[in-house]
Order: C-alpha cells, then structure tokens, then sequence
C-alpha cells in the first residue's frame, strides 16, 4: 500500500525503528542509480543517518552519496529483512528527499549522535564523532509490502 | 576495492552465489531512486531475477522495475549481510545494464528457471511459472567492501 508519511501503521513504525540496517539509494550525476547499506535512526517523522568512522574508501564530503545527494536530494531507503518462509516477507520503500544537516544545527545534530549511541552500542566506542556528517531522509512516499 | 567484473575474486565469488537476497536499485523516468529486494542467481558472468508469483502490486510488464529498465537501463545490485559485528560487516555494489529477456531466448530462460528453482525451493511449489518475465543484470562495475 502507498501511504502519505503521517499514515504509518503502528506495526509499520515498530518495523522502521527496529530494523538495525537499511540499504540507501541515490543517483549519481549520470542518473545512474548507486545503493548502500547504512545503520539509521527513525524518529516517527524523518530518518538519519551518519557518515560514521567505519572505513571509507574516501573522505565524508566525497563519499558517493554525499556526492550524490548535494546534486540530486531524490533518496530511496529500502527496510526490510529476508526470511526463507516467504509468506512472511516484508518491505518498505520510503522515497523522500536528503539533505546534510548544517553544523549549526547543533540541537539536532546532538539529538541525531545521542539517539544513534543508543541505538548501536557499537558507536559509543568511538566509531561515530560528535562532528560527524549526518544525512536526514524527509520521507515524501511510503510504500509496504507484506506482512506486519 | 573496484573491479571489472572478470576480477571477482573466488571469496567473493562465492558471496555473491551464495547470498539470498539482493537490493536491486532502478531509477524512475524522474530520476529518482527506488529500491526493492529480490531473490536472485548469479552464474559468475551476470546476474537473474525473476518476477515471480509473491503477490504483486501491479501486472508484471507494469511494475515499476520493469517500467523503470525498459526507460532506463542502468541499474544497481546490492549483496551484503547485516551482522551486529561490525568488524565482520561486507557489501558488494554491482553498477551495469539491466534488460528483460526476451521470449525466445527459450535456451536461457530454461536454464535460469531450473537454476532458480534449484537455489529457492519455494520456487518448486508453483512460484514460478515457465512464462516469467526474467530480467538479466550484466555487471560494468563491481565495488566490495568489507571482510570477505
């Protein structure tokens, strides 16, 4: 079903939150399209993500999709978790637009790095730095399939 | 680390045989990025999906992967495996064309269906008709990341 952002189902929401890892898509300047697995957080209204301290095969302002969302904000996020009893399949599509949260949104920016060390343990041990890039995905559509 | 597809190397050979489930990225006649899992084979050279039975949301010749490749060729595969681990994380990005097979590449076809039915048993059980519209991903540039 398509469903305006603010329509989320309540079993849809518990999906967005607790899914641990979602695959982002972007295009590049070619209009070819690029995806990634990233860790995010969901906040009921708009999903963050940040350009964190696992190895990169480029500096944050030049990784693809840094790159990718400065030319063209048009995103895809995609949730969902494979399973080999396919009756029980899901997925949700949300397309909406990127941006990089300024620096001098610092209420936001400490918001997003707080509810991301919560989330992943894993960014407490110096894996995600306070000046880290962070992405916010404004969902425009979403879309599930499913079961929930 | 960047390859031409004839340089996968046997570790990664075998992932992206093995993996379950793929994220397949097309882009709409907006340029806008979607993204959705599929089941898939890959036979060393190029990669197959199928549009299968699982209930749909639109005809199979008008679903929006389908709509999307036939405007738009390029396309992105995603394989990776979430794993709480991080030090364990990996991805692979395939980026090359996508196409559907036409109907009387009987020869391929035939042999695609028996190698999905062989890798997904729940293809066995009436999923995947002989007439399935099947989609061939031929790889210009594979990108891997992670431990392998």
């Amino acid at each position: 079903m398509r469903r305006k952002p603010s329509q989320v189902s309540p079993s849809i929401r518990i999906k967005l939150k607790e899914a641990r890892v979602a695959r982002f898509a972007t295009v590049d300047a070619e209009c070819r399209p690029y995806v990634v697995p990233i860790c995010f957080v969901y906040d009921g209204r708009v999903f963050y993500t940040a350009i964190d301290n696992k190895p990169k095969r480029a500096e944050p302002g030049e990784l693809a999709r840094v790159r990718h969302i400065r030319r063209m904000p048009q995103v895809a996020l995609l949730i969902d978790e494979y399973c080999e009893n396919w009756s029980r399949l899901w997925f949700v599509l949300v397309r909406g637009t990127a941006t990089l949260i300024p620096e001098s949104a610092t209420r936001e920016r400490a918001r997003v790095i707080r509810q991301l060390k919560k989330k992943y343990p894993q960014y407490a041990e110096g894996m995600l730095p306070d000046h880290a890039p962070i992405i916010r995905v404004t969902p425009e559509r979403i879309m599930s399939w499913g079961k929930f």
